[in-house]
């Protein structure tokens, strides 16, 4: 089927999603049936808006580079659609979009929204009869994905959570004075981005203690661990996931706001669960206690991302092109792991299988206050090879599109 | 003269005050005067202790992986020694413990108390009489040394910094929702640290506002600029050093605390300056805001460390060693940029020209919210080159020493 190529990011960015844009992109514009390749600026909201940028007019080494950029190139958004057989508004502007520059092909790249994002437009063009065939692209640090044996994004994120532990378990230790070092790693219902600390433990510099959002978090059972660990070694580092919670479910960082509430001056409490943990750890445990909040940091290092990473976030826009223009349609590119030695098959899954169900961390792979060696052989491989990238003035050289619109 | 060499490192740590120590490891060992070579745990502390262990057992393999170790890898302290002519306690003890090992050469390698440190153990010893070379190795990341160009530590910081600013700038401004990112980098009195993050600016992807202690804050005057950026950009990313102070010289950071301290409940205000200026900036702008503090990441970073600060770090440990064998003492290893094409060279300064003087960036060089090119030329040929270093697992090899007591 002739026609052009639309394709769009979503959700929160990461150190490669920029590398499947650039593996949709070669090989759509490698593609005697794509008639033009085009971008949407900020996801959905750009097809509802009418932002479409010409990626053929880019230059291709530029487009090359998006390997080796972080953040999403063509913009993100955060957009929820309705359900196309509840409100079509959205879906008949979109489908408007589609015809106007006769897009047959489209890709979305992003996590559990995107796919859902994704397989509504899905399902609504061919309710109303379009012929267009609609690919989801896996993108998300969090690995929560399922459907799939990880997520593109989440080996580089992995790798340098894993390489910043390893630093800041020697600086934390310097002293003989003695230090608690809480740091406090993204995941709100996934603890898959924490327990990649686990990856610098096992080279024996690393947290002490590692808290998921998988289990119930205590906190006097969690100042006892520290104060007895501390005790022995005048150093205690422990890493939590932002989405710890107690038995009731609250999160731990919501007690910091809760506190705020009750405050009659108004102070808002402005440090995050980090700076709330150390605040109630130096409390118990009168040690010098630091807290840090990795930010937005873990998720855009591309400087220290997974060349295993990048290399499959690129096959994984490669496929769902090649595979849509075999016929596929409504299907999210998924990868498969080998037995034996690590290899990763790209394999495609229903849309509606891996949108909107979260994949957490096996309970029987969590220890209390840490992780088994499953996981350890689960992440390690997804964590290889530093990235081959350009530099210009020993920084990073990332790509600069054009963005001329469509 | 025939003797002991012993080495220690006090201070923050940064990415290669290791490589210093390395650099004046080998030189000692290689050298037929040295009868052993030592290192001091936890710097003067251990000498005080009696915490001395002999580098000459180390693995010469593990000592070369010195070079891309972050932190101190024979401890730190922040221990400081009285006025030998006033209180000579400390002094007697770290004489009868040079005389025990027969230490005839001392080198201290660390920031501007490490230089009074040794300063002060020098002066001492030649009052007493005991022939002993002490020489100051230049380590921060502060790069507030007074006498030398730069120094050792600041590079590899600079490089991170920038490196990090580039990232978060493309992932902050990934959304067309808008946002505003604070951003805390270290540097109490002086903003080198700071002012790195111009490099990313000039990349086109860094902070459009950059604010250093060199001169005072004013808070009405900030709000003002970055709404204005903010209107017209929809995003705006300011980097702001920790010691950013009013014109009373009041810290921002503790107006948080001042904050707190009205508090009737006694709650207390748990984020930093970051935190802070983003609330503030919240209120006023309306806008999604955040605050990310780099801590103690920009210490350490090892993996993005500048193959030119590591290489000048070693130098640097090098050269102090071979003038302590030539007969010079009493001083600090300082650098000394050429004219032209970048090139540094090695000097000696007397240890009292160094020590207790925080050198800043020159007023000239600072622009309302930013820096002139004469200091993105000053700070560019400081972070060229990545770090040439091994990996295992993809992962930092670390060197990992065995302490045996001398």
């Amino acid at each position: 089927m002739k026609g052009s190529c639309l394709i769009g990011q979503s959700g929160g960015p990461s150190a490669v999603i920029n590398s499947s844009a650039y593996g949709a992109v070669a090989a759509a514009l490698d593609a005697p049936d794509v008639t033009r390749v085009l971008g949407a600026r900020h996801g959905v909201k750009g097809i509802l808006d009418d932002d479409i940028f010409d990626l053929g007019a880019e230059d291709r080494e530029e487009l090359r580079l998006l390997q080796n950029t972080p953040s999403s190139a063509f913009g993100s958004c955060r957009y929820k659609l309705a359900d196309p057989d509840k409100d079509d508004r959205d879906f008949r502007r979109i489908l408007e979009i589609f015809k106007k520059y006769d897009v047959r092909y489209f890709f979305y790249i992003g996590g559990n929204d995107s796919m859902d994002t994704c397989e509504k437009v899905g399902r609504y063009m061919k309710k109303v009869g379009y012929d267009c065939r609609v690919m989801g692209i896996p993108k998300t640090i969090d690995n929560d994905l399922s459907g799939t044996d990880h997520c593109p994004g989440y080996g580089s994120a992995a790798r340098y959570i894993a390489t910043t532990c390893m630093e800041v378990s020697l600086d934390m230790r310097v002293y003989d004075t003695g230090a608690i070092t809480i740091m406090e790693i993204m995941g709100r219902n996934a603890g898959w981005l924490t327990a990649s600390s686990a990856l610098a433990s096992e080279k024996g510099a690393g947290p002490d203690l590692i808290y998921l959002p998988e289990t119930d978090f205590d906190m006097d059972a969690f100042l006892a661990r520290v104060s007895e660990i501390y005790k022995k070694q005048n150093s205690v580092f422990v890493a939590v996931s932002e989405g710890i919670h107690d038995g009731d479910g609250t999160l731990i960082s919501e007690y910091a706001s809760k506190n705020a509430e009750k405050d009659a001056f108004g102070h808002v409490q402005l440090g995050g669960l980090a700076a709330y943990l150390a605040h109630i750890t130096k409390d118990a445990t009168k040690a010098k206690v630091r807290g840090i909040e990795l930010s937005l940091l873990q998720r855009c290092a591309a400087h220290c991302a997974s060349q295993t990473d990048i290399d499959e976030a690129r096959r994984a826009g490669e496929f769902a092109v090649l595979s849509a223009l075999e016929g596929k349609t409504g299907c999210m590119v998924a990868f498969r792991r080998g037995d034996g030695e690590y290899s990763c098959e790209t394999v495609l899954i229903p849309l509606a299988e891996a949108a909107n169900y979260e994949k957490k961390i096996p309970l029987e792979w969590i220890t209390d206050g840490g992780v088994t060696q499953d996981f350890i052989d689960y992440a390690k491989p997804l964590v290889q090879g530093g990235p081959d990238r350009r530099l210009e003035d020993s920084l990073p050289r990332f790509a600069h599109l054009k963005y001329v619109r469509a």
